[in-house]
């Protein structure tokens, strides 16, 4: 899916350090990271992958000083990735930043040159994000969760196998119901991507060029690709002409991992 | 309001024809014709307005040959407002066109000059305004419904009052709790159009210009503004430091009722 490299800096030069977690290969999985690798390569910027096993995340967050992502009705913080840790501005005070639009916006504000967000579109674009997280994505989960948790390595899988998002969805109608109701929300989608074939290269979000919308998008395909090979996207492929391929193929150049 | 005009054109030239129904006042009030009179006015596109009591818009639509809006699930087709009828470019052959998204593509493509949707724009400005519809003013249709039904004239109110839409929600706390969950997605929306403010005016959704996105927000604003101006857009003006008041002020210009 994407080159590796070992580093492209001296290790004595600070670099942005980008926390993911690992799954049962070398590529990464995680959506919300993706979005965040992506904007790093998009931009040109130099980091590294520090790797963190999932059922490692709170502790070592914690252990860095990193925010909290978000807070629990009941008060209790919760601490998941993407963070990055940035040295670069400040070598004595690295800044730390939770949770992917944050990161994103960071990025965008003390990184300016070559922009994620067209002039103008910061609040379209995150409501097209926030859309994608919140209504597109849904029907994914009942599916995407279990095999998320079956993908990660043996030590991580302890905390999953206690809950319903384990239970996978076994071949047969069920299943076929689950993937139709995915279905429905790409079909959506594409016929609103489709309103820019005027103006746009009628793969792009907005217009000609990858924005941060296309990496939130893509990020969701590369989960299912990475998670669900055969049963996921191979399906996603063939629907809406080949739509979804096209964007996958036009954000690869953004696909290296470091 | 807005200025009324009874014609900027002579009687014998041809121009678009904008279907709407009256309310209680002589402003209009329907949010989803605002949005299209919001983008004639913009464009500078001479029309007039066609009033038709609320009972009689079918039989008016049918008449004219208006396509349905929508069909229902048992196959019976949908007549409702907005629609446009366009002798200008072809007198002998009208073009008649329904729906507000059908009608603003119609406009931005066959009269391009000021443009509503900034280059790039058309896909994440239609999701916008489909999030507008179909999230932010949910929580408004149980307030909003009943008084719209009870604004109508007279004649026009049969068909609402045996429903529960009639049932306007009384003072106390049902419609406290009501306007908290309006104002929880004008808060979350707030947030969103923050986002702009390095790279916009702080009012309009794309930077520093107003487009359909604001069209379409500023038609719900009126909406509230005509049929609860007291219960509804008293509260409204003063959320979210006066942001809606503001957005309100910048789409006046383009309030105009030919």
């Amino acid at each position: 899916m994407s080159r590796y490299h070992t580093s492209r800096s001296s290790s004595t030069t600070p670099v942005i350090i980008l926390y993911d977690t690992p799954g049962h290969s070398p590529q990464p999985w995680a959506p919300n990271i993706w979005r965040i690798r992506f904007i790093l390569n998009y931009k040109r910027l130099r980091y590294r992958t520090q790797w963190v096993e999932f059922q490692d995340i709170e502790a070592t967050l914690r252990s860095i000083g990193a925010p909290p992502s978000s807070v629990r009705s009941d008060g209790r913080p919760v601490y998941t990735l993407p963070v990055i840790v940035d040295p670069t501005r400040n070598s004595s005070r690295p800044e730390i930043i939770s949770g992917p639009s944050n990161i994103a916006e960071y990025m965008e504000t003390f990184y300016p040159a070559r922009p994620v967000f067209p002039e103008g579109s910061r609040a379209v674009q995150s409501l097209f994000v926030h859309y994608i997280q919140e209504v597109f994505a849904k029907p994914l989960l009942p599916i995407m969760v279990p095999l998320s948790a079956k993908g990660l390595p043996p030590r991580s899988q302890p905390p999953f196998s206690h809950s319903h998002a384990a239970d996978a969805l076994p071949p047969g109608p069920h299943r076929e119901r689950a993937w139709q109701l995915v279905k429905e929300q790409f079909d959506f989608l594409s016929s609103i991507l489709d309103k820019n074939v005027q103006d746009g290269d009628g793969v792009c979000v907005m217009g000609h060029s990858v924005s941060y919308a296309d990496f939130a998008l893509c990020s969701v395909l590369l989960w299912i690709e990475n998670m669900a090979p055969h049963d996921g996207w191979a399906r996603i492929r063939e629907w809406n002409g080949g739509r979804w391929v096209r964007l996958r193929e036009k954000c690869r150049e953004y696909m290296d991992v470091y």
